[in-house]
């Protein structure tokens, strides 16, 4: 393929949906994507523009000039189109738009007046809304006579005088109903509304919660604006649920198509984060240096409560920060998850302690070694079930994401808690 | 609300969706669930029924007679009323079925003949199939005639007169083309299909990527069996990206609702196969406890090594279990991938051996300390980095599955490294 054969790569891909051929992209090296570009020409259209990856999209976009990038964007639906141009920089965004039909053009501009991540920049403004006293034959002919109408929808909204959402009908109720029926006596009064200020996490949820295929948008005061159908919540759904593993793990947005020195930024900030926190725990060991060096076997079996405890932590955490994005967590039983965690954590811990302190004891042939990193096994799992809840359900509160903080956090606490419960009783009890 | 006043407690819930009402059950204690449920009574529907966390639906289903659940899950969509079913054990399993109406009977003994997980446990059979010589017209027609239709579909599939699919047909269309145009001439050729023993996380794979509503589902012989529809696939979307934080991380599915004997059981196995690993890691420290004896400020450094590792190795890991789960990373990329890994881990092993070296030796004043730990936090760097993802790949390639046992290897690989490699190095050297 990269043999110049171009011909034969446009035969090739011809055939694929826009959606494999973004994929092709996506998989085939940064160092051919302008070859296959060239070779596919008139291929790579808005379809396929729209369904790629934000940083390959804008490697091949930047090399575009401000008219061709106008229309490409014209020819997409308002919300593809406002991705491509909101990740723009601010003077090639005016140029483009400078360059695109009026309409589009406000239609994107008002887009990007509406936060990032909100309902206002994923919806799409192309709605069909009826006014309540036209019948499902007055609908029908309507919807076939106007051919300016978005082409694809699957609900209907009913609008009062002010544009203010009464109602909506599926579009299988309006063809399984008689012609003469008045759209006020098929429709669903009872819908979910979606502001057009909210966050695009919330959308989601909402979408998934009440089984949505689409909704409406308001404005303030109310008025329809919009509409976001599921197709696009799909793809929030799915990144923000990676998201919460990614920021957990401190691997940023995870995207493995970023440019390798944001990779090396991300990762590294997070790391250095770790080292701080490591220095900490590792201060708490150098408080015992003269227990180590009477007795090497503490240094020996530390690693063995700090570790286990970091992975208890980790579990909770997990538990934790999944039930908190999907709304499974509030203040109504914050309490009872708790408890709940609480009595894992002494389920657990006495296990393993038992289970360590046991087979240290007979190894050694040390029962008061044995007992005390029993005890401190205990102790770092409580330390690791309690952190695990209480630290992200308090940044929650603070209205800080979880899932990004919490782990460095819980892991400081279950690794200075572990050196130093386990340390600690050694000295106390004498052991060295 | 616990205070037996019924009355109040039925007039509170009776506006909510059945979705809101499910949440209340899962929000509220086990403890008031029953009263809950006897409070509200008729407002218990299959709706209802279909939202609960699987566990709360247990739970409540367990005190009803088989002819009770019968009626419930005859009133459910086929997928509904299969999820509620599957979950009973066979001997309930055969009372219920023998309760009910003899075609739901069938349904769902067909729905449950298809393997767990797969497109035919979640299909509904509930769908508009049309032979191509229809004009639009008598589409209309047939669907205002047939009472007995799925009350929401959002496509209707043509079919052959062997009932395979030959095209779809978005409703929108319909309600726009004239009715004397036949359906052959509207409806798109090109559609998913989807096999009926698919697995479930494939199927979303294919709703996201081609931003489906619904799509056709068919047997071995290409038969036209089933319609999965969007709403279904958003549940499953948002489990499978869940499930993999919840797995790397050993916490199982990580269900608040799950009895905590089986949270503890799963989370405890896992901990357990984890103090294996500690084991075998802290067996290194054992081989050098006489530097350690000589010098404990050893002891104090380790855990920096290895915890560092430990979290680059998870930035890792999370990035790619995803990219994996995603299909991001395929046969075709593995290779750059390895290396865009390795390029990461030089990188940030670098600099934070040059920091945690420099610092080391200034504070200790001890050059060859210094030297000694940064020569191990760049080897621990490249382990974590290249353990990260040669493990999920490997264990993807032998069809395992990567989140659930990824973290075990890796954090072997940077406990033991971590401790080998600074250890060693400062016996080499003629530290201790």
């Amino acid at each position: 393929l990269d043999a110049d054969d171009q011909e034969t790569v446009y035969n090739l891909v011809e055939p694929l949906h826009p959606a494999d051929v973004a994929d092709l992209f996506e998989l085939i090296g940064p160092d051919y994507r302008v070859d296959l570009a060239r070779a596919i020409n008139d291929l790579l259209g808005s379809e396929v523009i729209a369904e790629l990856n934000d940083y390959v999209r804008d490697d091949l976009v930047e090399d575009l000039d401000p008219d061709e990038v106008a229309e490409l964007a014209g020819d997409m639906e308002t919300d593809d189109a406002v991705a491509l141009i909101q990740d723009l920089d601010e003077e090639d965004q005016q140029a483009v738009l400078a360059e695109m039909e009026p309409e589009d053009r406000a239609a994107i501009e008002s887009a990007l007046a509406y936060p990032e991540d909100s309902a206002g920049r994923m919806m799409s403004r192309d709605v069909i809304a009826v006014p309540e006293h036209l019948s499902v034959g007055d609908l029908i002919d309507f919807l076939r006579e106007d051919q300016d109408l978005a082409t694809e929808f699957w609900e209907v909204f009913i609008v009062d005088h002010k544009h203010h959402p009464v109602g909506t009908c599926a579009l299988s109720w309006i063809l399984r109903t008689p012609r003469s029926i008045a759209l006020a006596d098929v429709m669903k009064r009872d819908q979910t509304l979606i502001p057009v200020t909210m966050d695009q996490e919330e959308v989601a949820l909402r979408f998934q919660k009440y089984a949505l295929i689409s909704a409406a948008v308001v404005d303030e005061s109310g008025r329809l604006v919009g509409q976001i159908t599921v197709d696009d919540v799909v793809h929030i759904i799915q990144e923000e649920a990676s998201e919460d593993i990614l920021r957990l793990s401190g691997a940023g947005d995870g995207d493995i198509n970023e440019p390798i020195h944001l990779t090396v930024r991300t990762r590294l900030s997070w790391l250095v984060v770790n080292l701080g926190t490591a220095i900490l725990a590792s201060s708490v060991v150098g408080m015992f240096q003269g227990a180590i060096a009477k007795l090497a076997l503490l240094a020996v079996l530390m690693p063995i409560v700090s570790g286990m405890g970091g992975n208890a932590g980790t579990q909770t955490l997990a538990v934790v920060v999944r039930a908190l994005a999907t709304n499974q967590l509030t203040s109504s039983n914050t309490i009872r998850m708790i408890l709940r965690e609480f009595r894992i954590a002494l389920a657990n811990g006495t296990t393993l302690g038992l289970m360590i302190g046991g087979g240290t004891a007979l190894l050694f042939q040390n029962p008061l070694l044995g007992t005390v990193i029993g005890a401190a096994m205990v102790i770092n799992n409580l330390v690791a079930g309690l952190a695990g809840i209480l630290v992200p359900v308090t940044l929650d509160r603070l209205n800080v994401d979880p899932a990004v903080s919490s782990a460095v956090f819980v892991t400081t606490a279950t690794d200075v808690m572990g050196f130093f419960s386990f340390l600690g009783l050694a000295v106390l009890s004498g052991l060295a």
